[in-house]
């Protein structure tokens, strides 16, 4: 497919100055708020045609495209953006932004405290996916835009597009979350647990005020370990490692390692080299306090919470997906019909797990201009 | 149903005295080897009523039974041991031991290494599921067992019954592997190398000499957190938890937990207690290695290793196991089916993922029982 979105540009807005303030869920304020973003195609003079992709947990606003022709990879989901793919910017204007919390240039732990010159680290307040949308809607409104055709994203990605569908309702035509849950489940926050933990337990991550180091690097690499085991596939693994896994050097010795143990170690080193470890703990919290319920009714119950959605959606279930099972997208769907809600629902047949939304990119792209151009 | 075999008894034997060794399937050797295991009924005059119970990664020899009344909890496979049970100590000598490299009373890493006088630690060698085979003939042979009716476990202990019917085909009548594939995927070593890494990290580690000190509860708390994530089900987590996860405290601070994390965290409390992190290591990586084919025929396939398998075989799966998930099972069968191997499949329908075999007693003692009663 095409890539011709050449240069991506980066782009930075400070949305928040002091006196001004953020006030995010907790109560607790923020200021001032910086957001890092990127758009591909031109708003139209109505300020309507605009699409708004969410990323996810290690994601960033790098959507589409590459800075130079020089680049190896293109942004994160290339393969949907641009001319004549789903997200077309022959007619859409996309915006991508890195999520409040985010450590890819919008205001997170590594953020400058005003008050002590200082990053903020482990004391940047807990922030939330309602707080993230927050934030992504003041971009849109600085922007010009006046109503999203969709709001589109995966996992966490697919946590703000929900939100997205239940605080603004009126504010776009279409919402898009695949591979995600209404309210995370205990499974979820576990592995989230795990890594979480991992971290802390790194003597370098000195209880969050590491900077300028390069901080709890084996302990991220051991949270981002966890989470590639939950985002593939037993069957994926199999298919890369084979049914008789590798072994490099003597079975018997302590040197010895299994490929497996090597490929995670390489993406916990890739990993380590963009992305930062506090930043990582904040947006696991907010992963696991993901509940569209929270607050919003008498019984905080999400399906009560859906109520309020009016725009129409497309819920994507990966039937291959460990970290989300496609149970948690069904009972959403009934839900929303039982609500009388206009929704779809696509599963999508794919070996490849939870991360099947950034690689089955072809069937991706038929099932959501399908269903843009069905509006 | 009844717990009769009261006081259960703690049986310890020194198998290998100096200057005997034991040689292990790395070439190195261990001398002195110790065992600790407890019994249950009577050996017949014959030598051929016993049966040999394989306990998991972080089980031991109490398999049955209570020290005293007073004791709360009795072994872990109670209920299916004891008169009147699928392993029926009126007509059967049950015997299970602590595996080598252990911690409960057989030889491993906290053991005196005589040339130093100090715990083995990250020096003891490496030991195999086939190791602790070997040292399981050793304590039958010196206990008077000359024939065993089954060899029977489940997880780890799956994995030993499968050296035994490979190694020993004629020394028993039957096997009984539950919950257990032939060679170990790389999604399993993965789950368990998170779980290493997270030990190797805890600074009380100390490069695994550590003693008498308590060593790194926090990594063994991680990995033990790991593993019973997987040792269950999102389907078990959501009807314990609920699918709105508790949360204790404010949820915007970090004080805050949820239930789930505080299970997780009680259960790597009680783990700690009772277990030697590196025993753990050790024991990972013996299930990490484990391999039916591995030196075993020019090929290395596990396939061909089961050739040499004569005796009766019921294969256990599980069909909410997400850590051996039944297709592992099914292709076991598969092949010694099409080797013309006498192989019955029972699939244990439990929504209570891989633990179900230390769980689902009445459907497992049915099972087994009309197993043996077949022979």
């Amino acid at each position: 497919m095409s890539e011709s979105i050449c240069p991506a540009i980066r782009r930075h807005a400070v949305l928040i100055k002091p006196p001004d303030r953020l006030t995010l869920e907790s109560g607790l304020t923020l200021s001032p708020v910086e957001v890092t973003y990127e758009t591909y195609g031109t708003l139209n003079s109505a300020g309507d045609n605009a699409i708004l992709v969410c990323h996810a947990l290690t994601g960033d606003a790098h959507a589409a495209g590459r800075y130079s022709p020089e680049d190896e990879i293109p942004g994160w989901w290339d393969d949907l953006i641009g001319p004549g793919k789903a997200l077309d910017t022959d007619r859409y204007y996309v915006i991508c932004s890195n999520v409040l919390g985010g450590c890819r240039g919008t205001t997170g732990p590594t953020s400058i405290n005003p008050l002590t010159g200082q990053p903020h680290g482990a004391d940047f307040p807990i922030v939330t996916i309602r707080d993230m949308v927050k934030l992504q809607k003041l971009l849109l409104d600085s922007l010009g835009v006046k109503r999203l055709v969709t709001v589109i994203g995966g996992s966490m990605g697919g946590m703000q597009v929900l939100e997205w569908a239940v605080t603004y309702p009126d504010f776009m035509a279409s919402a898009i979350a695949m591979a995600v849950s209404a309210i995370s489940t205990a499974q979820q926050i576990a592995f989230n647990d795990v890594g979480r933990r991992a971290i802390w337990l790194d003597p370098e991550w000195r209880g969050g005020h590491y900077y300028p180091g390069d901080g709890p690097t084996e302990g991220l690499s051991i949270a981002r370990a966890v989470g590639t085991i939950t985002y593939k596939s037993d069957h994926l693994w199999n298919e890369r490692f084979g049914r008789r896994v590798e072994f490099a050097g003597d079975p018997f010795s302590r040197q010895g390692r299994f490929s497996i143990e090597n490929y995670l170690a390489y993406q916990g080193e890739k990993l380590e080299r963009r992305f930062d470890a506090n930043s990582y703990l904040y947006l696991l919290r907010a992963m696991d306090l993901h509940n569209l319920g929270r607050g919003r009714t008498a019984s905080g119950s999400w399906e009560e919470a859906l109520e309020t959605v009016s725009t129409r959606l497309l819920i994507v279930g990966i039937n291959s997906d460990i970290l989300y099972p496609t149970y948690q997208q069904h009972e959403m769907v009934c839900t929303l019909r039982r609500l009388k809600k206009e929704v779809e629902y696509f599963e999508l047949d794919s070996p490849y797990g939870h991360d099947s939304f950034l690689i089955e990119f072809k069937i991706m792209n038929q099932a959501v201009a399908e269903f843009l151009d069905n509006l």
